[in-house]
């Protein structure tokens, strides 16, 4: 039974509250808070002192409000602490260091081994970057809120377990616990669809709307949603596996095993597979590093290369049809294109996409939904997983709402929503 | 902007607390209520106190609770009023009369002609089934608190306008206006898979759990998702339409047009056109009536006779694989397979889809899942299109919790959430 407290509530205003903040490079006024989240006045006076008290929140001068006394502007204050956001993919261990305004202070890549990687090598790697990062910036660990880490496959959060992972063939890798070895900071584990969700939820397509659905497209690919302002994670923190629906019975294999995944035609290999039955010799072929095919085929698309053009329409198709399922199934008001093959392929594999969607898609929903690229800044994993941190923190019962207030308000016919 | 107020939250609380009384036959006590929900004592009391006021329960004896005094128990009011649910199918129309605790009264099926049918056709017989249940019963149409609707297709539930239907090729027909010209009592609009999950939200698994995926097989075909204990309904009431998902890329043409939609192979229609793959020559092809086909397919396949079981062996094989999309995209608890098809071919079909999801779904998320054929009793849609109207009447703002009451508990930190 889903139990929301009075407590949950609080927190998930507190998020709405700062997402308006994150929003924007400007202070703003409690009465703009209040209006630009719909909460009341007094919950948003009473959320922002508590977050000043925190200090994630400080005065940054006054405005004058038509004639009565000048209101108090609220900013963020990025000097309050660190956060990383940890980005584990195919080829690569990303590590950014972020200040609490989630601007981006440090980034540090390193490449992992082409060939099966095992655990204690990726733990490696983020402890080394982080090390790094801090070293850079000369930011001493304890300024670190957090760090959060996005691995892809299924993942258990609670636990930090990586349940399953396609690349390496893991399986309940306790990851958290193996990097809390080395790393003394609040960790969080989760995986890049959830990251990319939580990153446009905060600092893109979410800040406008509370239903999305945000397609990632890179080795791996799947659909975060975004219901009514929360992420939905399902039962176990599983949703959102489109990459492994089927898209043609019997059709390619996956590598999940099964055959015509939704990933095997339209994540970089699927495009790579792609360009293989257009143009079995072309060169590009040999090229072992997905992004650097990708890279090469738009800038051949754009010279009007036909066997780019045709990798792209084909794509584009492939997209389409699967996208056109999420539009029917969910029926959302937005729904975002990002990561690595939606980066390199852009408008053009937007455009083949949203005509193939047109075909696919019943006119209501269709008519509905604004298919748009991500604008998220670089790496929306790493941002994510940041984000995730950052939740953490935010979540923290020690420096928000004692339990006391949170019973005192409890019994009024507030304490329990049946949202999720 | 999603902006919950405490009086959407009271109403959703409301709803819980009925639900659990919904649930069995037995009267039950404010404590066991406030146990069986989650929700504080004060806030059953709260809530049990407004629906007895409003004559929604009764009070039916006490029971003794270990020592202290005895408590009163509580029970539905059934005598409070009656509901209507109409069934809008493809070959007929059913209406259904309830009392307010949901047993039968009694039930009309009025057929349609097999052609294409006008607007007035089909409200003509809502309103002479709905007099003639009334008549049947001796109940005045007074005694009646509102009728819900389930229309096959899109609807815009608000205007109460069926905007798409696929049998009859209905654009925007303004189906709850032209029925208010002839029926006086308050009316609901919706389809039929939504109707199926709200049905299942109150009488079936969505008792035990608060995210489920409905799956409705009939001629058309949809899944209905509670998130949280909500009815999940997309941005603009679409949600849901897993019918017209892409189970193979230009495979058989489906009614909406497009090519290849699971609809076209596990709908009504679509098991007969698997009949005609099999045996081409099969006598059963000529019977007008996709029921009858059903109910025939499933006595030959219980006698082991090769064609039927074939029939039901591939159908099992496409409804996995499309119930396998589910699974990894959303991830449920409970996965519930209901209506026409699924309720005639039964156990065989169940165990086939069974075996076929196996082999589609992710481990993880198939691991959580519980697929099974649905329980309700008869039909689940006019049930559910019944449990609209209770909906509707438990939502009345004149009835229940006053406005100056509900502001008086704003402004607490509790009068919005992100729930959906």
């Amino acid at each position: 039974m889903v139990s929301r407290t009075s407590q949950d509530i609080r927190c998930l205003n507190r998020f709405e509250v700062l997402r308006h903040l994150y929003g924007g490079d400007e202070a703003r006024s409690r009465q703009e808070l209040a209006t630009a989240t719909g909460l009341s006045f007094a919950t948003v006076a009473n959320l922002t002192s508590e977050l000043l008290e925190a200090g994630v929140l400080v005065e940054a001068g006054r405005a004058g409000s038509g004639g009565g006394r000048p209101r108090a502007l609220l900013t963020l204050n990025a000097e309050r602490g660190a956060l990383i956001g940890v980005d584990v993919a195919e080829a690569s261990v990303r590590v950014e260091l972020f200040d609490l305004a989630l601007r981006e202070l440090h980034v540090q890549e390193r490449p992992l081994p082409p060939d099966l990687v095992e655990p204690a090598q990726v733990v490696q790697e983020i402890a080394a970057g982080i090390d790094a990062v801090l070293a850079a910036t000369d930011t001493p660990a304890e300024h670190v809120l957090g760090a959060g880490v996005s691995v892809p496959g299924l993942v258990e959060r609670e636990g930090g377990v990586s349940a399953y992972s396609p690349y390496w063939a893991w399986r309940q890798v306790p990851l958290r616990a193996l990097l809390a070895e080395h790393v003394g900071i609040p960790l969080y584990l989760d995986n890049p669809l959830k990251a990319s969700t939580v990153a446009e939820m905060w600092f893109g397509a979410g800040r406008e709307v509370d239903d999305l659905v945000v397609v990632t497209l890179r080795t791996g690919v799947g659909a975060g949603f975004a219901v009514g302002g929360a992420l939905y994670r399902g039962f176990t923190n599983s949703a959102g596996e489109w990459g492994h629906t089927c898209l043609e019975l019997d059709g390619r294999l996956c590598r999940c095993g099964s055959r015509g995944c939704v990933e095997a035609y339209v994540g970089t290999r699927g495009v790579v597979e792609t360009l293989r039955a257009v143009a079995p010799d072309d060169p590009l072929l040999d090229t072992p590093d997905g992004a650097g095919v990708l890279r090469a085929l738009a800038r051949r698309a754009a010279d009007g290369e036909p066997v780019a053009e045709e990798v792209v329409e084909r794509t584009g198709r492939y997209l389409g049809a699967a996208v056109a399922n999420l539009v029917n199934l969910l029926n959302p008001e937005v729904l975002v294109l990002g990561n690595q093959v939606a980066e390199q392929l852009g408008e053009p594999l937007l455009a083949r996409t949203r005509a193939a969607v047109d075909r696919h898609a019943l006119a209501q929903p269709l008519r509905a939904v604004d298919l748009r690229l991500s604008t998220l800044p670089e790496n929306a994993v790493s941002r994510g997983a940041a984000t995730f941190a950052l939740e953490g923190f935010l979540n923290n019962r020690e420096l928000f709402g004692s339990v006391s207030r949170a019973r005192a308000s409890r019994g009024r016919g507030g304490n329990r929503t049946a949202g999720k």
